[in-house]
């Protein structure tokens, strides 16, 4: 360190996501060496947080059959044959714990506990991904915890202020994902003001996007996979409730 | 690449959250050359994503006047002499357009907007940021977004679907930031089962924690801090009304 630009540039266009990893013959999960292990949780550590307060947790799953389980809680096999497989959790129970120990009432910031949260949580999961991809391994991130959310509340037994974001697998790689399209930048990255973008600039996106939606050698349709999760009946309307009453049982909703 | 765990260490530990940066002799910021500039960019579009959605949106603040608006806003001074600044947003408006456009209709999804939108944001964030310091930058999250939400809002013409989740700094440092304290490990990565934490484990967590609420070479009292922040009537108290607020306003909160 420092890095060159070039440098730089090729590590990022090194990442993958990557669901299928080598795993023994017999098909069960082979854990990191404890010294890469120690490594990664240490990167996610020195994440940065909100006001100092750390307003996260990651479960380590280790169990066979929990894998097994939060596999078949969020649809998403590789949670079992992944090296380690973590639930990335905002979690604002332990600074309320800080509190009531040293004598002090928490306040009431239900809305700030899960921007801040995630927040904390997505910071810490990045840094444990990136430390892995720099020693060579590859990961996902699991959205399919919005399959299961209330399964994985109870099976991990998650305390009131707590909430999964996403499952985060690591590994070797035993597949050559490919290098992913993304929108344009003028789209994305703005300046100064939010730039709309014209009726056109979104329909060159979805073209430049659609090679993400091909599968088995079909050209891909973009817009309908966004259609397929972000549309009306689509699957994110399907787990909005799922994630609303998850808010409410871990005390996180905001009650008007 | 890939890099020996000793080399992962050592570089997430080199990081440190820096306000003060290097500016003109007269105190105005130095943008980024170009070439580091389209490097930390291309890292933040080649995060992770949520369903290939992209659900975020960063704005570079550039102007002068808007660099010191914003400083107001959050009072956060560094926003005006950082080389860099950007607004770190949640973005479900761009989906959304991309539906409308090709003939298709979105569903109801404002918790899950949330949700994703902020994990997306903050691993474009992190990104931007981890490249900044490979490139030997520092930079500085600023929470402080929620004291102006509705301003920052209206001055960058966010549209009903974004939602800011913090401001992100960037530099050449220009101060000595120690190296922080953090939570010991079993409080915050649990295996299998969340691990409540007996209280003299939290207490020994404050103690540790001590030195980060450190002011002016008096002891730290991290329990204090931590309750001007989360306590009753403390600072995440007084931001959750204009949290729910900017929530109403962008059309992201979950009306019964």
């Amino acid at each position: 360190m420092p890095m060159t630009p070039e440098e730089v540039r090729a590590f990022y266009d090194t990442h993958r996501t990557v669901r299928q990893y080598v795993t023994h013959e017999d098909g069960t999960s082979i854990p990191l060496p404890a010294e890469h292990l120690d490594v990664i949780l240490h990167a996610a550590q020195r994440a940065p947080t909100d006001a100092t307060a750390q307003l996260y947790s990651l479960v380590r799953i280790t169990r066979p059959e929990l894998r097994a389980r939060i596999a078949e809680l969020t649809t998403n096999a590789h949670i079992a044959t992944a090296s380690e497989a973590f639930i990335v959790c905002a979690d604002v129970a332990r600074v309320t714990r800080v509190l009531e120990a040293t004598g002090h009432a928490p306040g009431e910031w239900p809305a700030i506990a899960v921007h801040f949260g995630i927040g904390d949580a997505v910071m810490a999961g990045t840094n444990l991904l990136t430390a892995a991809e720099m020693l060579g391994y590859q990961g996902c991130w699991i959205g399919g915890v919005m399959n299961g959310l209330d399964g994985i509340i109870t099976e991990l037994g998650l305390p009131a202020g707590t909430l999964p974001f996403a499952a985060l697998t690591i590994g070797r790689p035993a597949e050559n994902a490919p290098y992913r399209p993304r929108v344009p930048r003028p789209l994305v990255i703005h300046t100064d003001t939010y730039h709309v973008g014209t009726n056109d600039e979104i329909l060159s996106a979805v073209e430049i996007m659609n090679p993400i939606a091909s599968r088995g050698g079909q050209p891909g349709d973009w817009a309908s996979l966004m259609n397929a999760y972000f549309g009306e009946g689509g699957s994110m309307a399907k787990r909005e409730p799922g994630l609303r009453a998850a808010l409410e049982r871990q005390e996180l909703g905001v009650v008007s």
